[in-house]
């Protein structure tokens, strides 16, 4: 006789295993089922897909067994608190793929897979019916019939047991037709065990963030420039006194450059001069002096009870206090002389500052991911968002992650989200794709994009079809910023006001998360250093006051944005997203850019009409899915940001817009009141 | 201090794993680069690819790190008799994508993988380029790549170690222009150690097959069927004395269906009617009787030395003998009664026989792989294929693999292939197409294909495009059959000799590997069951007398294919297949197709043109890649079938077919002999 074998675990590659005299040590041989190609599933399983509560899991499997019996799939899944699987069935689609779903609820980490088997009862029945309608005898297959159903019965508590009793005493009788009994069925799915079940090999992640990961809007400002008298350098208490402001605007999120004490060996000056002036401020992101490092607070900006004060009165209006995190020092920071070992020293005995060849950044010094005491390194670094999440930080901008090491932020956001589920890393990574998406794939929650440099509307229509419709939706949370203190894009140059408008309702209406740097935004700040996509007198390195008052300015528009985001849940998801197209003259208008979003029942429907071109009137026609949104007969398009209300009817629609007065529509489209059938309803 | 830590294997989750006050037992930190990404991969590497003995596999990859550095990335790769990795370099290509490549030599299994690493010389070689163009001080950058050689010099034997420790010295001595030395270079790339490589986190397997695995002709006979003598049952001797006639055609597998016992119980009868009548011999693929099962052979047939005999001789003549290997059971089978275990009992205590309800099969007992006894059933399989192993066969063509279980398959494939890596098994899976892709994963070399019901010029071109450009061309080894025993598709009830020719042209020359089920094949036989894609007076229930020599056969033609396919290389793989457009009066002619196949040099390529129309002359104009073949001016069509020489220039070229006389050109793409410049050269 042959020794004892199992069969190949699912995954398990059995050709180069070990063996002796041909036996392997391997499963369950009986398993028919074969599991393959489970998606979403990310590198293979190597990293979570990523979600936030109420968002649905759409999971779909190859799912087959060997000969012509019936099988059965679902989905398991599992939440932070669940100490058992939970399972969701899953349909056959076509071509053995099989579909499921579930929703997630909690924050934290969610796992699922798929489990398969023969279904057993399904099988019999299917064949039942087949030899009954070719008039066969049955009177063999119902006593196979009426052993599943005892089988069934004896893994059944008492009523449902009983029942099934009552039908394998009618299936023994010879009553064909009862096994055709939906409550049979039913309850033999229930009870029936099953045998020799294939669960796919990998169990798979996702990371379920909170609702603000999805849904936000960030509002950037330097807290030195808050000041309300001019020349005085702005703290936190300044903030507090903007915080109203801030709210007003809709927003979500107060972003804060590095508050940190700032170095003055090789400080920049004005406009980032080589040598700074005395009494020039410096760089934020210039971190560390002798009053502290990360862990401190630049004196001028107040204590860390004001940074309390700050974080709890954001917290009154609604908003979150988000930190920059910048893992970079100045030459004056403590680190430099407690841990020399955290930097790479050159021949000559000094340390090696920030340079990309011939450019030299004498001023900053990077940590070295290479030093003999990484792991020294790794904590301190983590322990300085340890710090700031203990004043009450849950939410931060990091700095350039992309040149620090990726094994480092995988860790690091990996232990302290296994504390803190909550937390929210926004990666201002404006590197190559790969690298974007590594870091959102290694525990990035949100990261800045290619918006930025997206102006006409191929490049707007296939950037987001990019982000929407590609793999990288399950892991990359795309946050739209028409402007930062690093970046003042050419189109903003002219200083046309139709530019500031469309580009804040494109990224605030394309994406689920949008931000702003201002208030120079608002305030149609558009000079640029010559030659340079940056601003001119840049806050980066000195101090300003703003009045928030400047006619003309566009923070009701900003506004607006926001009202309208919040009111409308199509706006508050990166799925439902669908371009239109628009025609002038039989040919494609490529000045108006076109698009809706929805939600999955279609009860909230926004379309946007932008005007691309800041210098004309651009109009054309705009083809709408009616039949796909359940409409028929005449509906309504009201603007939300005009009030306007417009009749429509039919697929096309046209919609001309001026940018001197307003180059933006955001239609929400309103069934008619009267609840008159859908043409649908007659067929 | 912290305690120790290392930092995430790659392809480790650290989120979820245990900690301890926040410290993980992680690896080394300081690997800086990320590899993803890698293609090819089969289901997350789960199952190998496969290649034949000097094809070749390009492995891509995703690979960058942190910041600006230079980094490096190369193949690993090791044979069967490898006991260390092999190297072949990666290049960048574009977007952080690399590739590199090797070629297989050994058959058996092989791996590969990718290791890359910060490439340390290249970057600061890098830097200085840059530094020196801006005319900086390159003093410190001279220590700095002094310290890089000296490091390398350490490493180095003997005489290198000497060259660099010559170029330290120049570099000490402030010789700026030597770090750019191709020698400095070569001999860094050489000898610097490698600090924190990152190897892809998992080896994936390649699995090379003899060459006949990827090109290979397949005869199929019925050995009763072979005797010279009317009304005689075949034997081996008789098939011994066809092989000249099977070799003169030029196959080179010469496949027998099942050889074994043929049972008695419900044996079927003439074109499978339910009663045999006295005399009538049987499927033999109803298996086994009192004279034995799947070890056994029939008498009639002949000896197991008449057996090895026909293997012998097949072997003088080049051919190798495949068998089919079909697990089930005629109800005399001796297994029914030694295992009873291993077959379905019904509640009357009858076997279960086969049936796809209402149809019956009672003359076939499937084996239940959810036996208790799974493993002895396993093991006695596996021990069919030992035993013929042993009796010389290497090639097995399976029935129906698609009703056994997937798991017992790759157990039993892998098993058996680990110790006679050279087995070729033939999936005999007439099913859907994840359940053929499903076979081919698991182990198997070669598939039956749906080019049997692919007729017109749409289908045939998709599906080709299917099978040699999509991922399955890594596992999955078509073999295109025009004909079996089961299948005879419409096209040929006219009996027209034109479908004939062009489905056995297209078999032949689309894909590598083909076969043919004769000699009805070449004799024309074309009469179905009517209603029914199966030969009427089928040999599966009876014995035929065949007359290799009826006039109108078109054995020439199908030995000239083979013929042609041995002396041309470029039908000998299934790469370097491209379709060509073929007009008539400016709209396609959809009767004509045409493709070439060549080898990767277009030393040799192969033009097919074929009219699909076995009714009327068709003719189109053919539009050629002249550049990408490298041809300029005339050039020379050889037509291989006729030895007819064309000479044509530019693109297009008309060709008209008749299918009445030959609706097949082969035509060779010949180079003019003049060795005139091509216009290339003069560029």
């Amino acid at each position: 006789m042959p020794a004892k074998l199992e069969a190949p675990e699912v995954g398990a590659t059995v050709a180069g295993e070990a063996t002796l005299n041909g036996l392997s040590t391997l499963g369950e041989g009986r398993r028919r089922v074969v599991v393959e190609r489970v998606t979403p599933e990310i590198d293979g399983g190597r990293y979570p897909i990523k979600r936030v509560p109420s968002e649905t899991v759409i999971v779909e499997c190859d799912a087959f067994a060997d000969g012509h019996d019936s099988l059965a799939c679902a989905v398991r899944y599992r939440g932070p608190h669940d100490r058992q699987w939970r399972e969701a069935p899953m349909k056959h689609l076509v071509n053995d793929r099989w579909r499921g779903q579930f929703t997630v609820e909690t924050v934290g980490p969610y796992s699922y897979s798929v489990i398969a088997w023969m279904d057993r009862f399904g099988t019999w029945e299917h064949q039942l019916h087949k030899r009954v309608e070719a008039a066969q005898n049955v009177a063999i297959d119902l006593l196979i019939g009426a052993a599943l159903v005892a089988e069934a019965a004896a893994a059944a508590p008492g009523e449902p047991g009983d029942t099934l009793r009552g039908f394998e005493q009618a299936l023994r009788a010879g009553d064909a037709e009862i096994g055709f009994s939906p409550e049979l069925a039913r309850l033999m799915g229930l009870y029936l065990p099953r045998r020799y079940a294939t669960s796919y090999e990998r169990d798979l992640k996702v990371t379920v963030d909170r609702p603000l990961a999805r849904f936000s809007a960030w509002y950037e400002l330097f807290p030195r420039s808050a000041s309300p008298e001019p020349g005085r350098h702005g703290t936190f208490r300044d903030v507090i006194a903007r915080l109203p402001y801030v709210a007003g605007l809709g927003f979500d999120v107060l972003y804060l450059p590095p508050i940190h004490p700032i170095g003055r060996i090789f400080r920049k000056g004005k406009n980032n001069s080589v040598t700074a002036q005395p009494g020039e401020p410096g760089s934020p992101w210039a971190i560390g002096s002798a009053e502290g490092g990360h862990k401190s607070i630049h004196p001028e900006l107040g204590t860390l009870e004001d940074f309390h004060a700050l974080v709890g009165a954001a917290h009154e209006h609604g908003l979150e206090i988000a930190l920059d995190i910048a893992f970079q020092c100045a030459p004056d920071h403590p680190y430099v002389t407690e841990h020399p070992s955290w930097f790479r020293a050159r021949p000559d005995g000094t340390i090696q500052y920030a340079e990309n060849p011939p450019k030299k950044y004498q001023d900053i010094y990077p940590f070295d991911f290479e030093s003999e005491d990484w792991q020294g390194l790794w904590h301190e670094l983590k322990s300085i968002f340890d710090f700031w999440i203990a004043q009450g930080v849950k939410v931060f901008r990091v700095d350039n992650p992309h040149t620090k090491s990726f094994r480092f932020w995988e860790w690091c956001i990996g232990e302290l989200k296994r504390e803190h589920p909550e937390l929210i890393f926004l990666a201002e990574a404006f590197t190559r794709p790969k690298v974007m998406h590594s870091l959102a794939k290694l525990g990035y929650t949100q990261s800045y994009t290619y918006f930025t440099w997206r102006t006409v509307k191929w490049e707007l229509t296939q950037y987001m079809l990019e982000l929407t419709q590609g793999e990288e939706k399950e892991f990359f949370g795309p946050n739209f910023w028409p402007n930062t203190p690093d970046i003042l894009t050419p189109q903003f140059y002219p200083g046309q006001r139709s530019v500031f408008l469309t580009r804040a309702a494109l990224a605030a209406t394309l994406t689920a998360s949008w931000g702003l740097y201002g208030p120079v935004y608002e305030l149609l700040q558009n000079v640029p250093v010559p030659g340079r996509e940056e601003y001119i007198d840049s806050e980066k390195y000195e101090i300003h006051h703003w009045n928030l008052q400047t006619p003309g300015n566009i923070s009701w528009f900003i506004g607006a944005l926001n009202h309208i985001r919040r009111e409308n849940p199509a706006l508050q998801s990166n799925e439902g997203l669908r371009f239109h197209r628009v025609d002038l003259n039989y040919a494609e208008q490529t000045q108006v850019i076109a698009y809706s979003k929805a939600t999955p029942d279609y009860e909230n429907i926004i379309l946007v009409v932008v005007n691309l071109d800041p210098t004309s009137v651009q109009g054309g026609w705009i083809q709408l899915p009616l039949a796909e949104w359940g409409l028929s007969g005449p509906f309504e398009a009201h603007d939300l940001l005009s009030g306007a209300r417009y009749t429509w009817s039919g697929e096309f629609s046209y919609v001309e817009l001026d940018p001197a007065a307003m180059p933006v529509h955001i239609l929400r489209i309103e069934r008619p009141e009267t609840t008159e059938p859908l043409v649908g309803d007659y067929a």
